[in-house]
């Protein structure tokens, strides 16, 4: 399905406003009925298309649902998988004067379009979101500030705890910038540009400083967390990224959190970035806060990890309320 | 497009004889005029469908073809991306008791099937074959026992040398086994088992082995290339996989491989399965038998190379005659 | 050589307070004649004896002195070699009440040992020190603290600026700790233990933490800095951390720098531990002070590089004063 | 100890023939008495003075057989560690053109220059070899074809099945020689030329070929198994490669090696050269010729693994006569 945003029109990295949207109908999906809708996110440089990315052993995302609704695991359901991807690999689903306003988009245009155009059970109670690794920091992104709209919130591997997640990535990822945040991001729009480890962590040093720290008038129309020659933390600009961490937003949206009728939050016990302490420190916060979740964890890394969305499946579907 | 199989119908490891077949149409195709097809082949644990998967800063394979012939950088042509994927990973384009008969497969009934229902030219010099890895391998097996079909062939990292691409492979992955094939290729089908290095190479191990040594009174339906309790090679095994290398086919396809209006081969100088040595050392029986063939390398490895089908493309559309 | 130290008898950690003081002796060295000094730090989980290890295609210590010295290329120079490791792995040569007062040892014992036994010019601008690693970070805190004693200090890949040489370490090594930070010590001193990357960070991270964050009343004799079940930074703890980063000692220490006639700084610009980069951003703040110094790069990471000794050698036999 | 060798006056590669002999001697050695002795053998790059290295967490030799004798774990012996390092890295303790007759030099120039100096027991039975790596490959030797000199041989992760131990590192080191093996063993003797993991698997090549394929005809005075410029294997400088093999040398020694009061062959289960596999063909052939033979696995990889010489120094203790 294509829809045209008003909201990314003129987006200043010049992405395209005009997106597939991709919507799942169950096998039983009938017009005059209605459904309840689970918005799946990707993670960072994902998009929604990539939930139907074909695989040799794993199911997508839609054949997934088939097979849970056709077993009768999960109730039939509509899921929506949007396209909130951009020129540096992603917006994390928040505003941002240096990449658009996501958040905005999401929240604005792609729930009422999709209540306008399928049969959708247009309820908090009824529409969840979820999502893994930036997907999951968007739908918990979600259950803080749009808990009006979402009723229904989980989280696998989702980014918090930045210190543990991000911080070492920038290190890691210092030496690939050689002083030109542009030419790298350029590199990754050169097919032919061998990348390395290190280039992708520079890149999502760019992608998170674009989300969290924009600045408009700065020449990148963003700050990095660094100093490009040393590698010295600027600690104002690093102060700016830990506002956006799920761990600190928890004290600013405690009745959001406490009125969803699901938070779960997951992780896996290897995760290369950490997402498991991350999940750990934030699931501390909310008992300190006395906000009612689901904390597990499972026996696996960062990666590779799309059978887990069948357990946040289930719980959405055993919560969706009758 | 679905097509249903004869060949495969009942083939040895229960996989679905009705498979999906992609077709890419130029932008002006008409089904009055007649085109060029490049058949495309996918490496092992691939199947044609997933040429079409999304990525970040990649085009897939459609996109790419449209923007090649947008540019008018190559003629219109159509693209056929086959299905041979099977349980074990792959099936290597040949026939085998082990898995099924993929090269008659491809041969006798896909060939045929889109030359019925798609406007093309039917003729060897209108009909290229290419792909990466094993794909590549693919390709040279048409080059090699296909001259009749195909008559321009590009190998993009293909298998070759098996000393070099496999043989430290199945040392790497003998750990893997832990003394049971079978349990090891289930892992793979369990979505939740973590698989690390060594189980991709236990399992390229296994699914050249299904190609490669079928053995029809075996427990497992081939033989594998070593003990399973010492790791000790079975050099009459292995001398069977050889039968099978490029290298070594070369001396018994003289005529055909002569035939071939295009035969091109290339790959990258840091290939991962030092695919670049069997290319050197492939061109170097090419020459030996003066078979006229194009042989270049890239500043790559063997993965995310995919920017690399833009030269094969060129080179076929090229020499596609007029 | 042997010494008994009154000032590590009874150390917290009951590791032996009688210890091999490594002296090397010039060729024409002569019990009448006077020579410079300079001491040699090794890093973390060394020991002076381990300059005199031999190794396959790199000269130990002293062969590297007798070369020099035989070139004419350094004049001839007493080595002295102490031993500061503790059960912990270091001492990062300074007082800490878990571990011991290795500073005052080195400042207090071992200097006035070596003059009395040897044939030295007791002052400090003919007593350099030297050290890679921990070691250089030795080279740091004599120079910054014990300006009266030694002259000329060189820093080859000296821990500097916390934030990028341990933080990453404390995430990666954190799972290593099990909740348990005496098991994982245990486990180096179990011979036929396998120890990974991970333990090896998290030996660190327990080092460091005895040296810079020692505690009388916690049952480990120091604090962590991060909480054993979550990973959560305990900031108070990180914080006295760096307070003995050479970064921020340097505007403690103003005086003491400046009045050195040798201040030596170099890393390789790939060192692991990104200590080049703690490097640069100390240079930068010696520079901020007008305080002299030399800084180079060189292309190299952090191990295996004790050619560049020479390198350090050299400017301390061309400073030491006529 | 010094030892002036006749045998290694005038070897190929100009290493110096006067050496140091390391001579370990018990506690309550004693001139008049006469103790059994244990030959000990270093790995490919070692010579009997790294014996003697010190270690942060793990005894060197000396200090082993200290506490092993004081214990009465073991019996008092001596213990020799000779050096057969050469300019390529070893020896493999074997004859050979291109390095030195380094198997002359240790049966008849050593072991008499030991026997003669030293208060040992001058019978085979109270003779010992034993080594890691190349020098289990070594003690296999001497069991092979000195079994009238050494009556006890122990072996842990002895390089045997050659295709498995040496065959992927000539595949995986290729692309380190850049087409001159000469400029790549000047590389190692640079101490500031960087080495990776590739330069290394290349050196390892170079000194095998040294040692199993030498030749006096050719530049190099040996023949690399493969061609320099596409990586083919050169089959027949391979087969001279597996003369020399343990699992190929059995046959054509198995009355000296049923002489043997121990024969001891261990090795760990992630050995990285994968030697577990090659000790496991060794003893299967060793158990087709009904050899008495002890073999043992362990839950450890190649390295760090010194405190295996227990098993075998214990072993030995246990088996000298009394």
């Amino acid at each position: 399905m294509r829809h045209e945003s008003k909201i990314l029109k003129d987006n200043p990295l010049g992405d395209k406003h005009i997106r597939d949207l991709i919507v799942y109908l169950p096998p039983n999906y009938d017009e005059d009925k209605q459904f309840p809708v689970v918005y799946c996110l990707t993670g960072f440089t994902g998009r929604g298309k990539m939930f139907l990315n074909d695989s040799a052993f794993t199911p997508n995302l839609a054949e997934r649902l088939d097979k849970l609704i056709g077993d009768e695991t999960i109730k039939p359901m509509i899921a929506v998988m949007p396209d909130c991807f951009t020129h540096y690999g992603g917006s994390q689903y928040i505003n941002s004067s240096a990449t658009g306003n996501y958040e905005d988009y999401l929240t604005q245009e792609i729930i009422p379009f999709v209540d306008e155009n399928f049969g959708t059970i247009n309820d908090k109670n009824s529409r969840a979101v979820m999502g893994k690794s930036s997907g999951g920091y968007g739908a918990l992104v979600m259950a803080t500030r749009h808990a009006n709209l979402f009723g229904l919130a989980c989280s696998t591997s989702g980014d918090a705890y930045f210190e543990f997640c991000y911080f070492p990535g920038i290190v890691e990822g210092f030496r690939a910038f050689k002083g030109d945040a542009k030419a790298l991001i350029e590199k990754f729009w050169r097919e032919d540009a061998r990348k390395g480890k290190d280039d992708f962590a520079a890149l999502n040093t760019i992608g998170m400083s674009a989300c969290y720290s924009p600045n408009e008038n700065s020449e990148l129309g963003f700050d990095l967390p660094f100093d490009l020659a040393t590698g010295e933390i600027r600690e104002e600009v690093w102060a700016r990224w830990l506002e956006h961490d799920p761990v600190r937003l928890v004290e600013k949206s405690v009745e959001n959190l406490k009125s969803l009728k699901l938070l779960y939050i997951d992780a896996g016990i290897r995760d290369e970035f950490h997402l498991d302490l991350g999940a750990r420190i934030l699931c501390k916060r909310l008992k300190d806060f006395d906000i009612p979740h689901i904390h597990e964890e499972f026996d696996d890394g960062h990666f590779n990890i799309s059978y887990r969305q069948n357990r946040s499946l289930e719980l959405i579907s055993d919560t969706f309320k009758e």
